[in-house]
Formats: structure tokens, C-alpha cells, sequence
């Protein structure tokens, strides 16, 4: 394979998922980190060489970049045990990967990054009217998840796979967004299963 | 394959993007209607039954279902010309797919939505505040495209793939939310392209 590297911010769970991938692949990654709160992201060299969108995770292979976390998880671990190889299950871990970023991260990560990371009062009126819209679908996902999980070890079949990686993320850090997880005891028990994966490694913020 | 039943609203450019992919395959494909504005994907059979998300698409195989239009798409055409063999190639389709349900349809099948179906005189206040950064996002992505589509066919490589349809689905009904391609000449040379494919059927709606 060719050389790998991380573009990221390592307070983002989105490229926590690529650093947890790789360290459950036993894959060496070099991680070079841009402050998205400072802009770092949007320089002009990064629009040009790294991402147009203008957003990490990039992840690099060789001189090729491919953005958005859960692509940048697939190319890793393409071909692996983290990918099923049932075809109905392969898809349904892409639709656990889709909900996340759709349903999930939007409400649960974003909430976290207004009020840990930016700060409640450097919030825009706009930002600020969105939250109460957002604590409740963050909370709707919640419960989907606790659901789905009562009575299973993971989200697909009864192996840990990338839908695992893509949820936890953010997951396991929604309580800096204000989320209660004590409540939540399939959510507990299946993130206690993905803690004592063999490589797993910890976000590092 | 099992006996395929797609789960839709016609008027859905996810649902859409399923659609499109069967008649690319030649694969047949049973066409339930919901009429999501009459709240019919949150009936409590819909919910226990179809998708505990209440959402439209979910593509029904024998009687399992996969939520999400990546997902399904992906089902599909797994193993199929619509996903690229080359491994970069096959993460790159997803980081487009990704990219379209992220940065893509939430601003411009959103603006569609509220615009052509739900009219903007029945908009919340929250949602007719969301519609300046909505119509600012929407454009950035249609420039996005249309600058990576310079000088290509197509969004990955030199063959439609599912990149392809996922995005074509609400772009080429982007007008109905007031978003402008006439001055896009990469988007509608890349649309003619799509639409030329052997197979290709038209959106109903």
C-alpha cells in the first residue's frame, strides 16, 4: 500500500474514525493536524492541493487524496475483517456509515462543537435557534442505536465492522455535547465491546 | 436476488437514485408509494416494520430492508460496472456519495423541498432563517462540481458509477430550488452524459 497520511484535527471524531481503523488494521498512518478553528483548513494551498470542500479528514495514499471519513474508512479497510462479506451486510454497514453522517453526527457532533469547542456564547443567533432542534433529533438517534442494539454485540451481523468505527466516534464523546449516556445501556455495553477490540486505541482528545 | 421492493416517494431524488440504478442493471423492482408530506413514514407500522427512522428510501430485500439511498444503491450494484474495480476508485465513488448526502442534499433537495413542495408561506421560522446559508452552501457545492467536472466524463474515472447517479439525482432538479446551471457548463455537459447512458430512465416527478 502506499504511504498513508492523515490530514486532520485530532479533536474531530470524524478523523478519529481513519485513526481507529488503522490502529485496529495494524495500518501506519503519519497525522498532520490543521486547528479548524483557526481557519487552517480554508488556506488557499489547502483548497488547491488537499480538499476543495475545505474540510478534514483528508486522507492521503501516495500523491491521491480522498475526503469525507467514511470513504477515507472503506479505502483502508477494503477487503478486511471490517468490511462483511455478505453483500446484504456489507450494504448495511453503508447504511449504518450513511445514518451516522446524516441523522447522527449533524445533531451530536455539531453540539458538541458549538458548546466544548467554539463556546456557547460565541454562538450565532442562527447556530443558537438550532440547538433545541438538534438536542432532540441527537436524542431520537440515541434511542434508534439503544434499540437496535438491545440483544446484539454489534450494529451488523456479530462482528465488529466500519458501521461500529463510523457510530462510536462520536458517540462516546456525546456526552461533552450535553448527551446522557447513563441511560443508554445497550449503547454502554456495545461501546465496552469496541473498547476491547484487540488495537484499539483511544481519541486523543 | 431476492424479490426487490423499493419503499419510496416518487418526488424523492434519494429514492430516485435506486430507481435509476435498477434500470442501469436491468434489475426489476417493485415501487411502493408513501406520501412523506402526509406523514405516511411515520405511521407506527412504517416505524416498527420498514424503518424505525420513518424515512423514505428502503429498498426491501426478500424481508430484510436497507434504509439510506447510498446504501441501496450500493446493494444494487455491488460487483456490477456501477462501482469502480480499482480500489482508490471504489473509496473515491464513496467520498463523493458521502460528500452528496453531506455537503450536497442538505442544502439543495432541502431548498427544493421547502420551496416546491412545502411552499415557503408554510415554512417555520427556523427553516425560512436557514434558507441564505442553505442557498450559499448549495452554490459552493454546484461550483465544486462543476470545477471537478472540467475536462471529464465523469465524477470517478472514466465510467459512470454510482458517484454519478447519487449526484445527478437532485442536481438535475436543482432549478426547482431555485439554484441556476445554465452557467454550469461542466454540470450539464456531465448531466447529457448520464442521461446518454443505455437504461437511463427519467425522474417521475
Amino acid at each position: 500500500m502506499d504511504q498513508l497520511i492523515l490530514h486532520e484535527d485530532q479533536r474531530s471524531g470524524n478523523c478519529y474514525k481513519i485513526v481507529l481503523t488503522a490502529a485496529l488494521l495494524g495500518l501506519p498512518l503519519e497525522r498532520r493536524q490543521y486547528d479548524i478553528l483557526n481557519g487552517e483548513t480554508r488556506t488557499p494551498a489547502f483548497l488547491e492541493r488537499i480538499n476543495p470542500n475545505g474540510k478534514i479528514p483528508v486522507l492521503q495514499v501516495g500523491d491521491r487524496f480522498i475526503p469525507e471519513s467514511n470513504a477515507a474508512c472503506f479505502y483502508l479497510a477494503d477487503g478486511s475483517r471490517l468490511v462483511p462479506e455478505d453483500r446484504f451486510d456489507r450494504a448495511d454497514m453503508l447504511h449504518w456509515m450513511s445514518w451516522e453522517q446524516y441523522s447522527h453526527e449533524p445533531n451530536i457532533a455539531t453540539l458538541r462543537f458549538w458548546i466544548a469547542y467554539v463556546g456557547e456564547d460565541r454562538l450565532s443567533e442562527l447556530q443558537r435557534m438550532q440547538i433545541p432542534a438538534k438536542r432532540e433529533a441527537g436524542e431520537a438517534a440515541l434511542v434508534l442505536m439503544d434499540c437496535h442494539l438491545e440483544g446484539r454485540r454489534f450494529f451488523v451481523g456479530d462482528r465488529l465492522s466500519l458501521a461500529d468505527i463510523a457510530l462510536y466516534a462520536y458517540t462516546h464523546a456525546a456526552e461533552e455535547g450535553g448527551f446522557v449516556l447513563a441511560d443508554r445501556p445497550a449503547i454502554r455495553s456495545w461501546m465496552a465491546h469496541v473498547e476491547a477490540e484487540p488495537g484499539y486505541v483511544a481519541m486523543d482528545a
